[in-house]
């Protein structure tokens, strides 16, 4: 019995809490402030916003849908353009998952791009696609956004005092979270400021732009070399610990909020860069269909929301990821990453 | 013909240059910086140290071979004293990866722990084990460990200018390196400092005491509630973003070194905390064996070497990888999380 109580508590070792008889009290888990958030502090997430990625069943014959949504504007518009073209002209139909690297990316796109062993010539591409520039990796109009970006965690500036603050909802809006943010510090190896917008990790050297950041589930565009800035065509999903150093280098146009798991898992290729070798083309998932949600009928439209990254909830959750005091951590880390304060979004109730 | 292009290029979008007609030239990459490295740089992983699990072989019959390296004094050795223990008494043998939870841990253990569904009783634990307290969680004799310490980034303290410095190996050994590491900054949300330790990347608040870093591919050991801290029993490793809220909570005990992709693309459970469900028990990898490479006959033992991290190569290296100049980049990041700044290690040629 002991061992088996042992056990019983190692499941519970790693990660939030769940109902268990010998556990210990303690405050909240972050994901017990995310349940008891008020319905006010949820934002519904509109159905043009959201492809609805179906793949070919597994091997036991069950289906995998993966719901990604996409990036709300100032941000990688013209490449959201491209992408609802391309699912709107289906021409993602019958494309594939091509690349799984292993603690990086899985990347699907046209299996005829770029392979010695093509069975057929690459889909021509649809008309109407926008071409893009570098420039609009990130986004210079942080006047205009200001009033909704928000930064949960801040750490007192060096010399003052050390430790992290809560952030306070009511300095959320407008010029006086900009300036408090101009003399704080969300830093890390990456940039000075790293914070949320509306929804997304975002970060910025100086406040004077910025940009959506590699988390993982995030998902981007492939490109060709610089001054290439990709088209939607190939997509890719990051599946391991976040390569910042993309950020600013490829656009990033949303994230992967429900079937994840059908992209993280895998298997890994093992030609050059994770891309499945000459022999194993067989490993190939099929995308079967690929439509923005508003697209489909009104029954089968999935409803998101996320939990706005503006309202004290949020600042609550992102405090306790920062300082675990639930019942397993013995010692707050004083801090997160913010690719680790992932932003919850959660099915909608119907008609809610 | 410009679409193959296009997703020639696209093919090397995300990583690492391979050989390509229309590469532009650039700077080396990092893999070009580590595949120069002088053979005098490498450092051989001791046999006795290499851990060899080998689990059942995959749904096509190949074999799934995972070897994971144990950390070095002075960090928990009491608990790698409980591996090889286990390791020994063939007591990992037979059991099972019960738990795969996506962006968190793949963890292994006997699988009639917890388990409303077993089918057998708890496995009793061997003899000799070592009962670890909290304090071992992290190593408090750094002035004994400056020698073998290295922080290959630097930033200049806030004020004094911004941008990153390059590590000199000179500053690499002894007082000299540990009085400027005090006085500079390798901080991320986690930690003041952030440097590595004869090959493996740690952590430090004040520098009166270090620890190991939950980087992708560790390896930890599952625990109860405090004060309890894990035998060895229950082991895990980390398949997405770094955990760094759990360093000082866990002992980290190692790191997989080769076959991460056959724990990292594991089926996801669908139960709490991502352990298997009661209706996918047959959804466990059996692991075979795990075996200390030393006891395997000398023609069976692996190995390893990895790239000294007080060598100029590795401070080169981890330069490259914060200031990416090879031809796909366009903004150099100008920093790198230390887990992105993942330490070469490499099969090492027959008799070298």
């Amino acid at each position: 019995m002991r061992t088996a109580l042992l056990a019983a508590a190692t499941a519970l070792a790693l990660t939030l809490p769940a109902a268990a008889q010998d556990e210990p009290k303690g405050a909240p888990a972050p994901s017990e402030i995310v349940a008891g958030a008020p319905k006010a502090d949820w934002v519904a997430i509109a159905a043009e916003d959201l492809l609805v990625m179906t793949l070919a069943p597994d091997a036991d014959g069950k289906p995998r849908q993966v719901v990604i949504q996409l990036m709300p504007a100032p941000f990688s518009q013209g490449w959201v353009h491209n992408i609802r073209l391309f699912a709107r002209a289906k021409w993602y139909d019958g494309i594939s998952v091509n690349r799984v690297q292993d603690n990086y990316v899985t990347q699907w796109g046209d299996p005829n791009y770029d392979n010695p062993e093509a069975t057929g010539k690459p889909k021509p591409l649809p008309e109407g696609l926008k071409v893009m520039s570098e420039a609009d990796y990130t986004a210079s109009n942080v006047d205009e956004l200001a009033a909704d970006l928000s930064f949960p965690l801040m750490q007192k500036p060096p010399g003052e005092s050390s430790g992290w603050t809560v952030y306070s909802p009511s300095m959320g809006k407008g010029d006086a979270a900009k300036r408090h943010l101009r003399n704080s510090s969300g830093d890390d190896p990456y940039a000075r400021f790293n914070l949320f917008y509306r929804g997304w990790p975002v970060a910025s050297a100086d406040m004077t732009s910025i940009w959506p950041t590699h988390c993982y589930g995030m998902v981007g565009v492939g490109r060709n070399y610089s001054p290439d800035t990709g088209s939607g065509a190939e997509l890719y999903t990051v599946i391991g610990h976040a390569p910042r150093h993309l950020d600013r280098n490829i656009a990033l146009v949303g994230r992967v909020i429900e079937g994840m798991e059908h992209l993280s898992s895998l298997p890994r290729g093992k030609g050059a860069l994770g891309f499945y070798a000459a022999d194993e083309a067989g490993k190939r998932t099929p995308i079967l269909t690929v439509r923005v949600a508003s697209d489909l009928p009104a029954a089968e439209q999935p409803k998101f929301e996320y939990l706005s990254t503006e309202s004290g909830s949020f600042a609550t959750y992102a405090e306790a990821i920062a300082n675990r005091r639930d019942p397993f951590f013995i010692v707050p880390a004083g801090g997160a990453d913010i690719c680790n304060i992932r932003v919850p979004v959660r099915r909608a109730a119907e008609g809610g």
